[in-house]
């Protein structure tokens, strides 16, 4: 079958792989000792090259024995985070925070760029009849923002900040909207993506070179700023705004990935007792939840999808456009043909 | 009368200054406008030389018009934060958190290092019988200790890390027992500090310059960490201890005052979902609960206790002595003679 494999850095192939095959249950497999090693090697033993893809939806061809939740033609969302469920974070109910966690698309059993793959049934959820294939696709990046807001302190009718405009924003605008926020301030630099911010539910747009976020937030929310804020952007000068701009006792969230360190002023949490938390993915929960706010029409993230593309274009057409034209883009949906 | 008086730095002056006067109702005062002022001087209004003295306690001499509460000769512990009432933080309940905070016998109306002291009677709490006078002087660290706990995500049985074994991490510590944590360990240097640290009833001490605080504590606790860390030391290389030896969802909470900016490893919070907190002084009901459970039993901090001077030794005994001798000392107890 046709695939689209990680070799390397720069180093994306579009290429034929042989067919996965049914297992009996890989329910087991996933609570197996081998999942979770003793030497830092991920999970899956696997290495490059391995599929990419772990923000997808498709439609089940074949099941395995003793499966009947599933069957042939049954529509579904993967929610792809693999765990050990034998570390302490599993333990304890975090599999998102497992100490040997991957990601189905990136850390090996395959991946959504692939014409098949073979996935544990627990990793499956149904699709409704008013959730297209296609918006199913969105539910993982979806659920990364709904999950950050679910375990933040946000509440119904809170003012919050949202620091970048990119997909990740996108995705924790639509979550702070459907869970009830009726003052979202969003700091963006990027015209474009300031424009995307407002089309997907934001109430203020701030411009960080332009204007001056603390005062803006103050001004916009009692004096005081905002009850909490998302750093979806990780970059300093964001971040020494939002402390700032989040009024005493507030919380400001990470969910943006650093690729480094980052500096805090230690007082400017104690003396307005602020609060930190970072966030991780998901958990069992969330994507049902995220299934169900867009079947209801609470969640309409349709517009996330920016172009459509074919396997064989992922290079081209897809990453080196997420790289050189990230501005427009959102969410580039790659329609992978069925068939063996 | 007598009192201690901070002219500036380095500048202690042991000095004769009036016999402060009883004023029909100091509470109108404290909410009146004079205190948030829009300019950032503190509320007070005062300048040096001002009377130093936050912890302490004392006999109620005599008592302004309209006061029924408290009658000459009752023993009061002080509580000495001075708060607008108006500002946003004041509004919701965290007046800890006042934009013009103060302290008494730091910014203003007086302090305890002097033979008399006039304060509104929103600032004092009653000491049961059996609650002596220098044990209500310790009433005001003990509240920060109880504080930081309270509002922690602590709970019974957790396992804690405390970084430091100066007298904010045995503040920690008293009320750490006293809310009925089992496994406490102490990050901390000092072999002196170390010793008070066990007195006063941790469980496991770690010296970090022999040990690496990470994997002890890590194999203290299932492997995985402890719940909650308690930042008192203020220390970079301690902060990056702490976030690694708290588990997945656990927090860190800064109590320390720290000086300047400090760094810290986004991932690191994301990854395993940690959380960071400062926290400020106490509010409303600390010192209560702190009275209660001292009268009770529940919590001994007679010990902390480790030198008594009078009122002018203050700076050669008393001041001196904490910056050079400070491994030695915890608190030391100034007795101020009464009559004007």
């Amino acid at each position: 079958m046709n695939a689209v494999r990680f070799h390397g850095q720069n180093d994306l192939r579009y290429e034929k792989i042989p067919v996965p095959k049914i297992r009996p249950d890989l329910h087991e497999y996933l609570g197996g000792p081998s999942l979770c090693p003793t030497t830092p090697h991920p999970i899956t033993g696997e290495t490059v090259p391995l599929t990419f893809g772990h923000e997808f939806s498709g439609v089940v061809e074949d099941v395995g024995e003793g499966v009947s939740d599933y069957k042939p033609g049954d529509r579904v969302a993967i929610q792809p985070i693999i765990y050990c469920g034998t570390c302490g974070a599993c333990q304890e109910g975090v599999p998102n925070c497992c100490y040997s966690n991957g990601f189905v698309g990136l850390s090996g059993w395959g991946g959504g760029l692939a014409e098949h793959i073979v996935v544990p049934t627990t990793t499956l959820y149904h699709l409704p009849d008013n959730v297209p294939l296609e918006i199913g696709a969105l539910i993982e990046p979806l659920a990364v923002g709904w999950h950050a807001v679910k375990i933040s302190p946000f509440k119904k009718g809170d003012a919050v900040l949202v620091l970048g405009g990119g997909p990740i924003g996108i995705s924790t605008i639509l979550a702070l909207k459907a869970k009830g926020a009726d003052k979202i301030i969003v700091s963006e630099v990027s015209r474009k993506r300031q424009e995307f911010a407002k089309r997907f539910g934001c109430h203020y747009v701030i411009d960080p070179t332009k204007e001056d976020v603390v005062q803006r937030c103050r001004e916009l929310c009692d004096n005081q700023g905002v009850h909490v804020s998302f750093d979806c952007a990780g970059v300093q000068v964001g971040l020494d705004a939002a402390v700032q701009a989040t009024r005493a006792r507030g919380t400001i969230v990470n969910i943006a990935i650093w690729e480094k360190q980052c500096s805090i002023t230690p007082n400017m949490f104690c003396f307005k007792e602020r609060r930190y938390m970072g966030v991780a993915t998901y958990q069992i929960g969330d994507f049902q939840e995220v299934i169900d706010a867009i079947a209801s029409g609470s969640m309409k993230p349709h517009d996330m999808i920016t172009q459509r593309i074919k396997l064989n274009e992922v290079e081209e057409r897809g990453f080196k456009s997420l790289i050189h034209d990230k501005d427009n883009q959102v969410k580039i949906l790659v329609e992978v043909g069925g068939g063996k």
